[in-house]
């Protein structure tokens, strides 16, 4: 993976052991950018939401160019009140500091137990480690500094071509979600060296949430601390995009969805516990947020999930969490399923061609894909899930003893 | 138990092993009624909902005085389309065969596996022995007859005296939601021998529902086939209750409440590998709906439920799901939460005499107190719920292997 993944040009990655919760791991990473980086962020709507993410608002909203991220593991600082707001700040302070910015050109965010005081002083003196590493070339390690319980790093590479000069996408993801909720959080940091202006590279980076990140579940626990932030550092040396009539817009939009895409499959494919990979689509909806929420509702599903994790195909249990996604109006009779190439209900009942066997067979593969059609519209939408096994249960039962 | 189940006038319980999905076990329960016995109902708001809900909001919608309950466990009749109907259909024609009344007269109830026919001939075929079994003592047996993977029978009595008369109230019910989902319904019933007109009884029996059956969790999997009916055989002698003024109302009400109060908790109780029952008390709301919205949003999360599995007081995830609950003015420097007597987060964070060890303390036991108080009005709510344990995801992965 590290040869795939390639620098780009503005930022470095350092990382450090500040010993936050264990000794001995890393669990803090620092990102420099060159000056005049712009950014734009995407945020947990939790009203717990953690100090580093108020922070991190706040931070945005000042307007000014950013400089640096700074991340840690162990501690969500969520859950803390005014001394995490405090604490929060501190650290970015520290940043300033040792890069000779404004606390403002920071960004923090942490990772971990909520409701714990951040250790700031280890965070602080940690730091220098981390500027000591700092180096264009250290996306693996930067993906590794910010796991968890994520069994592999989580990193991806892209380009576009802009004004015939190559731009780099590159990015690096923790996991969390239904999927991976032991450490509650999922992060997210993009980086390209195209120039996009702040206020069209906020809407770019809402929109590739959306189809990214937004389309993997995520149970309901919605965290404190989520945060998918798009840094554009400017030193690609292409013209500005400074607005969202640019034509450029698609090209450099498109490579970053689809770094944040394979970013967020392989959270889910890393879902702790997870043994199978499974694509809700939802097809012929009114519009594509009713077809969302029918997605959302298989893939929320405990009793769908656990038949995943089971492979048996007991698979009325689809068509129930169809039934309860609540659509007021929704016609059972108009609603196929299809689970890969197999019809498995026709017009809302079970297909008279269905065998047992073949659903069983659909269901015994590693990657599964739900096709549910309402007869309604024209709208489609996927969500990407992950079964609900024995193992989910362990991690998060067992996580912090 | 079966002594402290009292009779009903004019309410009669038969059993009987159809053989519907396995040999040599009670999968069919008819319940007989006193001529002019008035029914209430309650019913899964689920598109797909099984054709017996249809077939039984069609009976309840004619009007006539219902003379049985006919219930089978094995099959849900659900996702079964035309046929379906036709389905529960004959079987309320055998009933009403049998019994002398018309099939307008029966409401029909099934509990089992979604998308497989109903075999109706084992059915009309094993009535006869449930006719013969008819025993207005047999509230046990009944409860008996339709668990499913219920570890217990659940079933209880209670009375209230009316114009100096004692009336009484006895209702049996088995598991389902998040607890149980396996057989992915609930169903319960009640029975009095207090009279009351048809619309009264509605009413009533919507407002016993909302006090009981919605206020136990629920995983959102709401099922296709969830019935919860009150029937009053009018049997005790009692002047008919036919005006919701009737001061008698609030009484019966009462009585009836408690007896679907205990039922619902007694489903909890015996949720699927639920180690801990857990009451979740949301105080100082704006309005009832909000507090049982955040009372609902703690009790459905994974990340709660597989802390209280453990015993760990992992307690920001309560604090998180109470952020994630959708309340967007919710100011969280002014939430308390407290653990049985344990004041664990004062203003929204931590409280700095709160040691983990009482947190500990507190989720060690066997039921838990979790109290979150807004403060942001005077209304309250509760709901009831159980951890998520491997027992959990075994049942319903294996369920039907």
């Amino acid at each position: 993976m590290a040869d795939s993944l390639r620098p780009v040009a503005g930022c470095e990655l350092g990382w450090a052991q500040a010993g936050i919760r264990k000794t001995g791991r890393k669990d803090l990473l620092l990102i420099r950018l060159a000056d005049g980086a712009s950014a734009g962020g995407v945020f947990t709507r939790n009203r717990f939401c953690a100090a580093p993410v108020q922070i991190c608002r706040a931070h945005l909203r000042a307007g000014l160019p950013i400089r640096a991220l700074l991340i840690n593991s162990g501690c969500a600082n969520a859950g803390t009140g005014a001394s995490g707001l405090a604490d929060a700040s501190r650290t970015c302070e520290a940043v300033a500091g040792l890069l000779g910015c404004k606390p403002e050109q920071v960004l923090p965010f942490s990772t971990g137990v909520i409701m714990e005081p951040l250790p700031v002083q280890r965070i602080v003196d940690a730091l220098p480690q981390a500027v000591g590493r700092l180096d264009p070339a250290a996306w693996l390690e930067a993906a590794e500094a910010i796991m968890t319980t994520d069994t592999v790093p989580k990193a991806a590479s892209g380009r576009c071509e802009l004004d015939g000069v190559r731009v780099n996408v590159t990015g690096i993801a923790k996991g969390a979600g239904m999927i991976r909720p032991d450490m509650a959080t999922l992060l997210a940091f993009v980086v390209t060296d195209a120039s996009v202006a702040t206020g069209v590279l906020a809407e770019m980076t809402r929109r590739a949430a959306d189809a990214s990140f937004n389309r993997i579940t995520v149970d309901g626990d919605m965290s404190t601390n989520d945060s998918f932030v798009v840094v554009a550092t400017g030193c690609a040396g292409v013209r500005p995009i400074t607005s969202a009539d640019d034509p450029r817009c698609a090209q450099l939009e498109s490579a970053i969805g689809e770094v944040a895409h394979e970013l967020a499959l392989a959270i889910v494919r890393d879902g702790e516990g997870a043994s199978k990979f499974i694509r809700i689509t939802v097809e012929n909806a009114r519009s594509e947020r009713e077809a969302s929420t029918v997605a959302y509702a298989v893939a929320h599903s405990p009793l769908v999930k656990t038949a995943m994790f089971a492979s048996d195909p007991n698979l009325g249990r689809i068509l129930s969490a169809v039934g309860a996604s609540g659509i007021e109006d929704l016609d059972p009779a108009a609603v196929q399923l299809y689970l890969n190439d197999v019809w498995v209900a026709r017009d809302g009942a079970r297909h008279p061609d269905y065998r047992e066997q073949d659903g069983q067979r659909a269901m015994s593969g590693g990657e599964i894909v739900v096709r549910i059609a309402l007869g309604r519209g024209s709208a489609t939408a996927s969500v990407w899930t992950c079964d609900l096994s024995h193992g989910y249960v362990s991690i998060n039962a067992d996580y912090r003893s």
